[in-house]
């Protein structure tokens, strides 16, 4: 179940061309908070904004070449749609993205940029799955999960790879837990590459999924979340699960306001845009400082893909 | 007058110390607009969010000894303030702040929180001017003007310095110019690094007295600046403009909405904060594209200081 640290390995080197090799920024006003020495892996500087590229890139790449004819499919309203698309583009294969009939028009516009057809369905997540069913029936692409598929989960580790490469020893990596890919990629990252690095997430209140199914040892899915952190509403699935139970040392939870409060932090202070579900991690951070004072601490800031429009400061 | 290569290349080293050597980000997107190959040199990541402690290090330093104990005084209310407070904290040297009693309150607090005195006046450029001079009769501090002191001017030179560093054979450079400090730096290390290269600034319409300047062969100073640039409200000095007259090729003129959209930009393709000042150069190198086609132009993204409350879009 768990992939091999040889399939691990092989998958940086399949992506290489198809990402960027993202800065890791630091700040010391945000060190002198947290009382511990933080690295920032920019993925919000990342293709499409955001980590979901590198996940997306690597299933592309890893489908047979008899079947990239046939092109790709997902669901998505969010990162990972545009980040399929542009994939699937840089490969020269159709992508096909479905997306509620709500979803804002930029978004849509984005796709249709990266050469995708979007075929629109009702905004409900039945809707969405029989909409990509019947579009995979019609086309024979392949369907994509944007995070309970191996070859995501494993493209999402790639971040934590090149963070481990230019900052080695680190005591902790943190990343926000949505749907698990990006968790799961990072306990597999630090697993093979720095075993004495341990793991954690953080995840809001309000969309706890992770935190409650951790201790249950079984898959309780989110009803009705309710959080800013739009990227972290989804639930875990039974492919990142058991690697976030063997490989993840803790998930933290917050509150609104402190997702609120460590965003405003990072774009005052550090003068980058980071959306709120990639200021989780951060906040999990400040809310729990004492256990890592001293500490060298990596942070994976996700994504930065936020409407400049309305903002919750 | 002007500076001497041996002058200019004696400045760096002094400030090494001092400040953070600030990336340099390219973004294909922006290049795709312009059609032309944009090098962007991140001051919005230096220390005090600005260029403007580049200046303020080297001027502080540039203090002899016998002088250093008294102190050093300016009058500002942005970000010249905040760099003298912080490169005299550095030196643990005194520094007196004059600042208009409407500053707001955080800029005050940041400047006290670098251990310098502020000295609040009505918001007036004659009572900011007459309270300097009490306050330097009062304690012998060496006063510093934020734009027209050779030591300040050479210091915002050294961020054009390390953007050749970074990339060599650049064709053009882009800052943005207010009292025209960075503006004559920026072509002194063009002059003596890289002289194939040519320098060009962007000026807002509603505070062009630099363009007018240049064309009238003699300092026009601005009355009623009206732009939302609001670092570049200030006038050309007696110090630089010599400079600016002998090494710089032209000055572009934009509109409000031009500096806005160009903001947006940066802000919504890039992922980090500009301020409007900032995003000046940017603005004119739009407008003016044809001119730039194919060609290999950094820009100088001179602060990222922006109140996060009140933004223009």
């Amino acid at each position: 179940m768990t992939p091999s640290r040889e399939q691990f390995l092989a998958t940086r080197p399949l992506i290489l061309g198809s990402i960027h090799r993202t800065p890791v920024l630091t700040c010391k006003s945000i060190d002198g908070m947290v009382g511990a020495s933080l690295f920032f892996k920019c993925e919000n500087f990342q293709k499409t904004g955001a980590f979901k590229m590198r996940g997306a890139a690597h299933a592309v790449a890893r489908i047979s070449e008899s079947d990239r004819q046939k092109g790709v499919a997902t669901h998505s309203s969010g990162n990972f749609a545009q980040s399929v698309a542009l994939a699937a583009q840089n490969l020269g294969i159709p992508a096909y993205i479905v997306m509620p009939n709500n979803a804002p028009a930029v978004k849509k516009a984005a796709v249709i940029g990266y050469g995708a057809e979007v075929i629109e369905c009702p905004p409900t997540i039945r809707a969405r799955e029989e909409t990509l069913m019947q579009v995979v029936e019609r086309t024979g692409a392949t369907p994509l999960h944007p995070s309970n598929d191996i070859d995501v989960i494993l493209g999402q580790g790639t971040a934590a790879e090149e963070l481990l490469m230019d900052e080695p020893n680190l005591d902790a990596i943190f990343v926000p837990v949505g749907g698990g890919g990006l968790l799961a990629g990072t306990a597999l990252a630090a697993h093979y590459l720095s075993p004495e690095t341990k793991v954690y997430a953080g995840e809001p209140m309000g969309a706890d999924d992770a935190y409650r199914s951790l201790k249950a040892g079984e898959i309780l899915p989110m009803e009705n979340p309710n959080t800013i952190a739009d990227g972290l509403r989804t639930s875990l699935g039974s492919n990142n699960f058991p690697i976030i139970q063997k490989f993840v040392t803790e998930i933290f939870r917050v509150e609104e306001e402190e997702i609120i409060h460590a965003m405003h932090m990072v774009w005052e202070r550090m003068k980058i845009i980071i959306e709120p579900s990639c200021s989780v991690p951060l906040a999990a951070l400040f809310k729990n400082k004492e256990q890592f004072a001293g500490k060298r601490v990596g942070i994976i800031l996700s994504g930065g893909n936020v409407d400049l429009k309305n903002l919750p400061f």
